[in-house]
Formats: structure tokens, C-alpha cells, sequence
């Protein structure tokens, strides 16, 4: 039965006849993936896109003018290119300013020092100057007596972030950064200090949100770029008190984000929709091309170019570009991923899989599929669609996604990724050096052929990733 | 004769009995060279010199405190050394503080730019706010017809600089840097801004001095970092005006500065004196490590490595640490090294020769040496001792020898020089980004082992340069 309803599923395409989706797996959508695919490479609306993005509204802080500008245009830019069902999804949030800011080591040897406040930490109030007591990990910091920081300044170096292909030495700094203001405040210091989350070496502090207790941070917190925090540990190493001046007008104040979502509306199984998508907000220091405007691009170029086939798939593709990812507290709702899984209530059902782009845009080496559809018929099509162009099938399987597509997840939407090489990504990340000029036009193309084919297996068959993921562990689909 | 005299001077030196110097290319010579070269190349003192300075006293503007300082801890550092005769000399200069600035898109694109103003610069006297015009080339803003800039800011955006060993792109940009302020100001700008004369891509503008007409800077000059430069062409090329607002509070002000002088007293002719070093200050955005407190580590390891070889050489070698190199202007007195001409008098003429290191702390590669010494047996000598190092002796002559030692090879000094690896020096040079962890140690201490090993070779032997100069064209020495 099974060779049987995959010859009826190409005789039947050949015709151009039956509205029934094939089978994945089928000679001729594989055919179909890998001209969608090449297509895609040699697009360059990507390119475009990402260009005009970065050049016209610079950096696109969550719930500032300029990210409701840059969505307006982007809702434009989606309807200019036959997006349909072009729509703007508005959500409340508390955002972020930074303000004025700066930072100096004063006493006998007085300089200047680079820093970054981190999101969501309040302003100094002013100037604070005090002395600081330097830990070597959080955990350092954590196990400091009670009150033996009142008065001080606390500064974790937890030394230099390495460079990974998967970013994995990332997470423990995102700790020290999350818990770090708070975990200083415990002990009574006046404000955090941390060496920056990031692997490169030149002057550039890496800002990211820390965390709230009690709904705020409870003193300020700031990055330093790396050769600070060498300088100011190799001060510290001199065996003197160092004194350092703090000072940041950084604030909170209410306003509004919104998600951007066009579809490239199903041939014949219009309600089944694919989300595909990345966060339109960036940090403020940079222009936010490597985070995340070259998500945006890779999502649309690859739905644009499936678009652009001749052939419209039988499934619903959904480009979403979230607004406000970067500065949402975990437990609050203004993140552009929670609302836009509360705007489509009980649809949610019909969502077959969620991917999001996150990582730069570096070339993709690796395919991630949800629970039970490792060895499948599936991954075997989209292999034979993605090895051509370096991308690996993983073992492993995709649980989460990321933070945009997190709330599908947790709502059971299956959730595939794309893994790109993030050697560099921690480099420039949350940085004033994420500008246009570090993507990768050849990479980045590279990344439009790898979700505009793998989306099209998946947009132009019947593939279901619910009914793999409940068979897991039954034997592949 | 010739060969007996270098019999006799090898076995007087076997014996240690006389005072007259011997020939570069005696046996004992080199090999005393080598051996200095080598305990060069294991000495840490250039990397504790350069750690110390850069930690202790950041930043060092000329005419600073923080450079007066800097200088007299060196003074100590030398002394606790076993440098001789440690002298301050001061001087008067017209200093320049940068003090806030910022720049900004206005209007559709709004978005702040990272520049810095250009040394010598003066302030905007409140804020600046006008329409840009773009030119790509000094040329083209030369040929701007007069009063065609009225109330509009000049911008020079010439291309990024190519990275080269021997710094070449560098030179065209300077000359835009030294003449745009003027240029544009001729034509009726309000100000003048730039692409960074850098080769990086970072957010990371690079300053430098631009040049006085009637005894100033007519108009407030920036240098915008490279993707900033990017930005602003790419709004240009939107083919709609785009406006900028520049802020600058910089100034300048009276003050002096100081160049720090010591010795290591000749054994036998302490009146001929062979004078190495680099400039002191640093510009005020990075802490001048490889701009050029490099320069000092890698001139005073060499000479502490010679002093400590157990044998004093016969003349004096002077290391002399300059203040303000980079602010001053062509046509004052406010730079170290004519500061240093004048100071010495008559005794220019027992000056063997003068060498600087000012191009970052990369390998040497190449020994170019005065007039007349090409193909002579110093030269010769010296390809023995450096070869082994990696560094090859030059055919062209060393005329000028850089910005310190050029007031002395302008009364007649002969100057060599130990050209290094500048691929990645105009990456950091006058930016945040020059500080103490873009020093490579090894390639340090293999200038350290090139200076020690040449210097040797000069200062216990008689080589004579200014006679080589004489006789040059007649043949070899």
C-alpha cells in the first residue's frame, strides 16, 4: 500500500490534477523542495530586506517608535511582496530606556570604563561611587555573608565566554546576568557589575535583560566590555580598594509592541498553518541585523521564494515577526511569542509546526525535528532536500524552539530548528557592533535555502508531527 | 689589514683587556648579540612594563595629568631598572580634551552615530544640525564650488582602508583627516565628518589630529566607525536629504608635557649615544597599547636586556620616552621629539643614530638602515643576528625613522628602523579598542630579542652611519 500510494500521490502531481497533499517522501515534492531551494539561494530579497531594516530605523528597542515603525513598514514590505492576511497584532508592555549612562574607576588611577546597563535595571538616582568586591562566579557571590556588601559595588568576572559553534557557553552567563543584580542586592551591595556575556575581545559591553524580584531589579546592573573587565580586575589584582563611579538615567515606562504576521495563504489545506519567524526588536546599541533582522529576512526570503514557485503549497505558511523579545521578564505577558499564541485561541490545533531564526546569519548545518520524527520518511526527504547545501539531520530531537516560538511549544505545537553556525554570534550579540555589515550575504542565502526547502516538504505534503510525536518510541512514522 | 684587525680585536675581546671597541662583525661581536637576543626573547619585563602602564594610567593625552604621571612612574620604573642619569624634560604644548559629544540621523531615520572628534578639533558650540553632502574623495570635496557647503556639513566617505603589512592605505587617509576640516570649511561647511582611517569593521571610530590654518581648526571635524559610515552612505543612497546633529564640548587648553630620558652609560665612549624609544601619550578613547605603549616595553626590555648581558657595551644607549606625539601640530614645538633636539644642543652631533618603535607590538620583519649602510658588513652582522629571528635586511634606505626621531634625522642623525607587521595595527590604532589584550606577547618579545640584538651590535662596536653616508656610492664599508 504504501509504494502504491506513493506511485498514485507523483501520477496524480504529474497530472496536476488531485488537491490531496503527497506524501513528503514523494520523488516529485522532493523535486519540487529541491528547485524551491535553489530558487531561494540565489534570491536576494533577503538581502534586501535586512538592508532596508537596518539602514531605515537603526536600532528597534521593544515598544519604541522606532520598532512601531519598522512594523508598519515591515507589514508593507509583506504586502508588496504577496503576503496576504497582512495583519498588525498590538500588545501592551513595560519597556526600557537606557538613557545616559557611564562609568569610571576613580582614586589613583582614574580612567574611564566602557559599561552597558543591563534591561530592565533602574537608573542610579544620581552617582554611585564605592568601592567593589570582585567574585569570580555567581555562585562566589552567592555564598558572600550577609551584609558584606552594604555599601559596595559587586563585580562577578567569570572570565571570557569561548567560542562554540552552538553558543553553549552562553547560558552560564545569561545566569550570572539574570540573577546577578538581585543576588548582589541580597547582601546589601549597591549595584552589579559583571564582564559581559560575550566571546569577542574589543570594547564593546554586551548588554541583556536581567531579572525582576518583586516585579523590578532591585539595584542597577551593568556590563563591562572585556578589556574593562580586564582592566578593572587587573586593578583589583594590584591589591588596592578600587573605587568606581556608576551612573545611568535607564528607566522603565509603559507602552505598546506588536507582532507583524502575513500568510501565504494553503492551496487546499488553507487552515493548516507552519509558523515561521524572529523578533523585529532589537537592542539599542546596535542596529540588530545579526538579532534579529536577519531572521526576519531568512523567514520571508525562504516564504517568498516559495511563494515565488509557481505552485502555492497546500498548507498555510505564516511569516510572524515578533515584537518584543529581548526585554520580557519570563513571568510577564509582553512578549510578541505569548500574544500571538493568545490571538489565535483554539487554532492553536491547527498548527502543524513552528520554527523560528535566531542565531545571526551564519550558514545551517543542522536540522532539528520533533519527537518522533527522527529516522522517519520525513527526515529522509528532508535530508536528501538539505545535505546537498551542508545541513546535517540531528538525532536529537527539537523540544522548544526558542523564545519566540517557546509559547507554542508549551501549547503543543511540534517545533522544528535550523542550527546555524554561531562561532561569531556571541561576538556581536546585544552589542553596538550588530550592524548590517557582519552578515554573510553567501551564508545568509545559504539559510533561505535550508527553510524554504525543508518548509516546502512540509507545506506541500501531508507530514503530521503531532501524530509522529505520539507514536515516539512505536517505531519511525 | 683587514683581516688581522679582526683577528686582534676577537682575541682582545677573548681576554677582556681592551677598551677599544671592536668591529660589528667581529666573531665575539656577534655572538655576544646573539646571546643578548636570546635573554631578549625571555625577558618579560616589556609585557610588565606595558601591563603596568596601560592599567595604572589608562589613557595618556598629551598634556594630561594622567600622562604626566605616567611619565613619572616611568622615570621610577627606569631608575628601579638601572637606567642612569633618569631625567624629566619638560615642555609647553597646547593640549586638547575631548570632552561629551554625539551625533545623530534626524528626521524620517532617526538613529545615533558613533564618531569621535578628530584631535585639535574645536567644540560645536552647542548643537550642529544641517543637511550632509557626501563625497568619496578629498578630491571631490576640493572641487566643490565655492560656497556650495553653505550651512550643510561636509562628509568624506573614501572607502574602507585595505588592510596591509606595512600600513600603506593608511597615508591617503591621513591627508583627508589633516586637510577636510579646512577643505570644508573653504567651501562654507559647518563641519566636516569622515570614514574612520581604520581597516576594521567595528562600531569603533578612529580619531587623530587634523590640521590648523591660521593657528586652528576652522570647523568641528568627526571620524564616524565603519558600519556608522556604512549607515550614513546607505541613507545617502536612499536619494532623500538626510540631516545629522553633532555635539561636541572639546577644547583646548595650556599645559606641557614631558619626555622621560635614561641611560645605560656607555663603557668606553659614553659621549656617542645611540637613542631608542616611542611616544608616552596615548589618544583618550583606548589606554595606548599598542599606540604606543608597546613601544616603550619593546625599547626599554631591550635595553635592560643589554644592560643585564654582563657586559656594559662601549657607548651609551638612551632610551627616551616621548610626550605628545600624536596631538601636536607639524608647525609647533609641543612634540617630544623636538623637544628632545633642543634639549641636547650640540650634542646632536655625538648621536651614532636613532631608531623608534611605534607601530604596535607585532613581529619585526625587516631592518632598513641609514644611507650607505646597505651591503656593508654591519649590515651583514646584523642579517646574522636577525635572520634567525625572521627579520630580513631591507635594501631601501631608513630616511626618516617615524615622528619621534624625525626632528633628529633632520639634523642630520642617522635613524634606522625595525618595520613590524602593521596587518592589524590600523584595526585598533587611535580607538576604545587599543588596549592591553591586542598585545601578543610572543610577537613582542621577538621585537624585544630584534632591538636588543641590533642595538648590541651598534653600541659595542664603531660602527660609524654618518661615514657610511658620506662614502655612499663609493662601495661598500
Amino acid at each position: 500500500m504504501f509504494l502504491s500510494a506513493r506511485k498514485l500521490a507523483v501520477s496524480a502531481f504529474a497530472l496536476g490534477l488531485v488537491a490531496t497533499p503527497a506524501l513528503a517522501q514523494d520523488a516529485t515534492t522532493i523535486a519540487r523542495a529541491e528547485t524551491v531551494r535553489d530558487r531561494a539561494m540565489a534570491s536576494n530579497i533577503a538581502l534586501d530586506y535586512i538592508t532596508q531594516l537596518t539602514t531605515r530605523f537603526g536600532p528597534r528597542p521593544a515598544g519604541s517608535r522606532s520598532e512601531q515603525d519598522a512594523a508598519a513598514w515591515a507589514a508593507d514590505y509583506m504586502r508588496a511582496h504577496g503576503f496576504q492576511n497582512v495583519r498588525i497584532e498590538e500588545f501592551p508592555l513595560v519597556g526600557w530606556e537606557r538613557g545616559e549612562e557611564s562609568a569610571s574607576v576613580v582614586g589613583d588611577h582614574p580612567q574611564r570604563l566602557v559599561v552597558a546597563a543591563l534591561g530592565h535595571s533602574p537608573g542610579t538616582n544620581g552617582v554611585i561611587e564605592a568601592e567593589i568586591v570582585r567574585f569570580t562566579s555567581l555562585e562566589a557571590l552567592n555564598a558572600a555573608p550577609a551584609g558584606s556588601l552594604a555599601g559596595k559595588i559587586a563585580f562577578v568576572d567569570a572570565g571570557q565566554m569561548v567560542r562554540m559553534q552552538d553558543g553553549a557557553g552562553y547560558g552560564p552567563l545569561t545566569r550570572i546576568r539574570g540573577a546577578g543584580p538581585s543576588a548582589a542586592a541580597s547582601k546589601g551591595a549597591l549595584a552589579f557589575i559583571m564582564r559581559s556575556a560575550g566571546s569577542d575581545d574589543h570594547r564593546m559591553p554586551h548588554t541583556g535583560t536581567t531579572r525582576y524580584v518583586d516585579g523590578r531589579v532591585p539595584v542597577p546592573g551593568f556590563a563591562l566590555s572585556a578589556p574593562d573587565a580586564d582592566q578593572l580586575s587587573g586593578l583589583v589584582a594590584r591589591g588596592q580598594p578600587v573605587r568606581v563611579r556608576l551612573s545611568s538615567t535607564a528607566h522603565t515606562y509603559e507602552t505598546h509592541s506588536q507582532n507583524v504576521i502575513g500568510d501565504i495563504v494553503g492551496r487546499t489545506r488553507p487552515n493548516e498553518v507552519i509558523v515561521l519567524g524572529s523578533h523585529m526588536d532589537s537592542w539599542d546599541l546596535g542596529t540588530g541585523a545579526i538579532d534579529d533582522g536577519a531572521g526576519g529576512a531568512i523567514t520571508l526570503g525562504a516564504a517568498k521564494a516559495i511563494a515565488d514557485s509557481g505552485r502555492r503549497p497546500a498548507r498555510t505558511i505564516r511569516v510572524v515577526l515578533y515584537g518584543s523579545e529581548e526585554v520580557a521578564q519570563p513571568t510577564d505577558t509582553g512578549n510578541g511569542g505569548g500574544a500571538y499564541l493568545r490571538g489565535i485561541g483554539n487554532a492553536v490545533d491547527n498548527h502543524i509546526i513552528a520554527g523560528e531564526s535566531d542565531f545571526g546569519a551564519d550558514r545551517v548545518y543542522a536540522l532539528g525535528l520533533p519527537p518522533g520524527a527522527q529516522g522517519s520518511d520525513f527526515a529522509r526527504a528532508a535530508a536528501e532536500v538539505l545535505y546537498p547545501i551542508g545541513v546535517l539531520t540531528s538525532q536529537e530531537p527539537e523540544m522548544h524552539g526558542g523564545a519566540d516560538v517557546g509559547p507554542l511549544a508549551g501549547a503543543g505545537v511540534p517545533v522544528f530548528g535550523l542550527a546555524q553556525d554561531g562561532t561569531r554570534y556571541f561576538d556581536l550579540h546585544h552589542t553596538a557592533d550588530d550592524t548590517l555589515n557582519k552578515i554573510d550575504p553567501s551564508q545568509m542565502s545559504q539559510n533561505v535555502a535550508a527553510w524554504a526547502g525543508l518548509v516546502w516538504l512540509i507545506a506541500d505534503s501531508d507530514v503530521d508531527f503531532r501524530a509522529m510525536r505520539a507514536t515516539e518510541g512505536a517505531g519511525a512514522h
